[in-house]
């Protein structure tokens, strides 16, 4: 056969282009405060920038490179600001990038512990690591009998827990006879939708949860959802899984777990612990109270991509119970059978997830781990939570707002005393701004705004001038009322 | 407030140390044909290599990478080594890492339109430039009744064509009752292990899926899925499910759409095709043939980040009817409410999926797309079709070795004569060799060795060295026989 034509990009090519997109990266860190934080584009304005068809031929690389420049950036809404407050922070670090991209250039799959044994092992390793930094339970390392796995996201994790609750609830069956619109799960009003999503998924039903009861910090309370549980065992249905949050998406709201799995034990429901953003302040002693009760859970949760330097995706599970995951998730056609599996040595993490295929996700929470080093992980958790609560202390002396929810760690909830149509105002102004980014939420039905303090290079500059830019459109506001 | 201490990679530093990643990202590529394909350690290896306790203080990053070549190498299963023929390739390139690095750069959440315009409008262009490209029908373009999505896996993509069906199905009902336990889902004994994943998953469960029997092409036997439906049907039970593959995993079957697609409309399922590799075969309208009859599907999918020069992940799932999917998957908190979403004038693409938060995936796949054109895919795509086929005619002609099955593209299923324990021994040597990687699978009972060309550099001579190791260890085994 004759030599080969290529359209590939050679290695020294690859090494020129990533330089440049290495450096580009390195200067869109450095000016990153020059964009308007939130994009300002309007629907279907990113698109009519876009040719209508592909390219027949191939275009060199540095014309992608400039497009991205002056095609994409218009239409980012810039995470990595460090005057991004809204939603939960998506906080990269260049450590973790850069696993990510050598996770991209060896491009193996995880899904059997063959087809790539660094990719299992490493990330059995990590996680076992993050047990004692997290102050997790023992029940959750893969030296006793539980684990962790990586996961895309909470909700997928969230479904993992639901779905294993299920079967054991039915019993394995892998069917549905005898518990067929049966089956309930317990969570919070406060808790994230992704469970609703879940239970609909699972094909549970969005009817057959039911959201209980918070109090005035807007946690569980624990009583009601004891109240409910014998309310539907009464009603002759069978429930099966509650979850638990520590720090909700709307207000960082502690769920009382101990109480709730007290309530959980007694009437055998799996119990979910769901921390997503707010799990990493357990990298810091003194936070942990705030998980109090994790001990007690079948099943646990948080996002290394939210709040841990580590570029989405990356959301960390844990299960006390292993085989509980996998006997609800195996199946293993004979394409996949090879020694390894059958020797029961390994981990097959294809039978820890929805998906089949998995990316190599480990190499950048360990880069990100070891590069930190847990205090440097510490310092800057504990950096943000002092800047939090130093913004909610100048609310809270501030006549004309009012704190909305407690502030255990990095959210504040506030607003201006004046009510909804205010707030509403001063959010879509200081959005459209451009100079922070700040969403809402709905707290006893009032409009909320939301500050979370999160990103990686967020600095007391960036929480003043966020707080005087709340003041001086406050104060406009009253001058134009 | 004081100056910040920081634990930071600043821009520079990760300038410094992303210029060394990457040099070594194209030195492995380099260098990647003196390795053994497939990882030679034994399970625990690689974790007895790593320290027990993650370091409290911070290490620098020249350790990290050494780590990786000294400590990670030797763990990895090498899918970019052009001699890498096992299960489908993951065909990583140059343009899809750096797309995928500028990805992590951004590190944007495109959950909704608003928290990165571009993030979701360069999908839905990317999405509509392939509809065309690959030949695929109208009603999936955005500006028709459907649309397309990145998703990250097959597995994923089917789970989601199968929730809109069981909503189809029930009525939106968002709950189980009237339905439990009756809804039934059709694949072929051929189909991936991910639909009974799926269905499990759905609370549909494993019973309630059929496999219906293949023709000795191991295609499905349009004739059988008719009878099963109207025996479920007369069972009283409510089919509501069918899954059509292009290319099946373990010999590349190709089922007949058009005729599955005329029982599907008689009886009211939703018709998925899978067509996770060899969708990538549609570039080329000569293998268009192989998917006759797409046009009748509710939904489709296939995965880049197999056969198209994309790294992991990156599948890219279209649907007729985008209402069936939103209607099942969305759910809309207070916290994520915004202008752009209540207008109705933008796509939320959280609606499309499991999961909440989603990744910039097609940067990407515009970078592969462009960077290429669609005459260097199709350049690619081509000749490993070619490659595999001239592989296929040297099993033909050779009087030890037989052809297990059909070889529409790039799959060659092959056997020596000597039955199940000459392949397996065949296969063990060659794997253990470091040679070259394939794996088997099952057909009509027997042990079939799987050859698939797929790996972004695979040329001829990997196929000919193949194929001569392949031939030596069929002498050997001969000789000691």
């Amino acid at each position: 056969m004759s030599d080969e034509k290529s359209f590939h990009m050679t290695p020294d090519e690859f090494r020129r282009h990533g330089h440049a997109v290495v450096d580009w990266i390195a200067d869109y860190h450095s000016r990153i405060e020059s964009f308007p934080v939130l994009s300002q584009v309007k629907p279907g304005e990113i698109r009519a920038s876009l040719p209508a068809n592909p390219p027949t031929q191939g275009e060199p690389f540095d014309t992608l490179l400039k497009d991205v420049e002056k095609l994409i950036l218009p239409g980012i809404t810039h995470w990595q600001s460090p005057n991004f407050f809204a939603y939960f922070p998506s906080n990269a670090s260049g450590p973790g990038i850069l696993g990510d991209l050598l996770s991209s250039g060896l491009d193996v799959q995880g899904m059997l512990w063959s087809t790539s044994p660094a990719c299992t092992e490493l990330e059995t390793h990590v996680l076992d690591w993050l047990v004692p930094m997290l102050g997790l339970p023992e029940k959750f390392l893969s030296s006793s009998t539980g684990g962790g796995v990586i996961q895309d996201t909470a909700s997928s994790a969230v479904l993992c827990a639901l779905l294993a609750a299920r079967e054991r609830a039915t019993n394995y069956t892998s069917n549905q006879k005898g518990c067929n619109g049966r089956i309930v799960a317990y969570v919070s009003t406060q808790t994230h939708s992704s469970l609703q999503k879940a239970a609909m998924i699972a094909g549970i039903g969005a009817d057959n949860v039911r959201a209980i009861d918070v109090d005035e910090k807007f946690a569980m309370r624990p009583e009601a959802l004891a109240r409910q549980i014998e309310a539907d065992k009464l009603a002759g249905l069978l429930p099966c899984f509650v979850c638990a949050t520590v720090g909700t998406t709307s207000s960082n709201a502690i769920d009382p777990i101990p109480e709730i799995a007290r309530v959980a034990r007694q009437h055998n429901l799996w119990l979910h612990v769901d921390a997503a953003m707010s799990g990493t302040a357990a990298l810091c002693p003194e936070f942990r109270h705030l998980q109090n009760g994790v001990e007690l859970a079948d099943s646990y949760n948080f996002n290394p991509h939210k709040w841990m330097f580590t570029n989405f995706d990356c959301s960390c599970f844990w299960i006390a119970d292993r085989k509980a995951l996998i006997q609800t998730l195996s199946i293993l056609p004979e394409y996949l059978r090879n020694q390894a599996t059958e020797s029961g040595a390994v981990i097959d993490y294809r039978d820890w997830h929805i998906q089949l295929g998995r990316r190599f996700r480990s190499l950048k929470l360990w880069f990100v781990i070891r590069y930190y080093g847990v205090e440097g992980l510490q310092h800057h958790i504990r950096r943000h939570v002092q800047l939090a609560q130093i913004f909610a202390h100048w609310v809270r002396d501030d006549e004309d707002f009012e704190l909305a929810a407690p502030v255990p760690l990095n959210l504040v909830c506030f607003r201006h005393r004046a009510g909804d149509a205010a707030n509403q105002t001063i959010m879509d102004r200081l959005n459209r701004s451009g100079d922070l980014f700040l969403t809402h939420t709905k707290l006893n039905g009032k409009l909320t705004l939301r500050l979370c303090v999160g990103q990686t290079n967020t600095e007391a500059r960036h929480v003043e001038k966020a707080w005087n830019r709340i003041r001086e459109e406050a104060e406009k506001l009253a001058a134009s009322a």
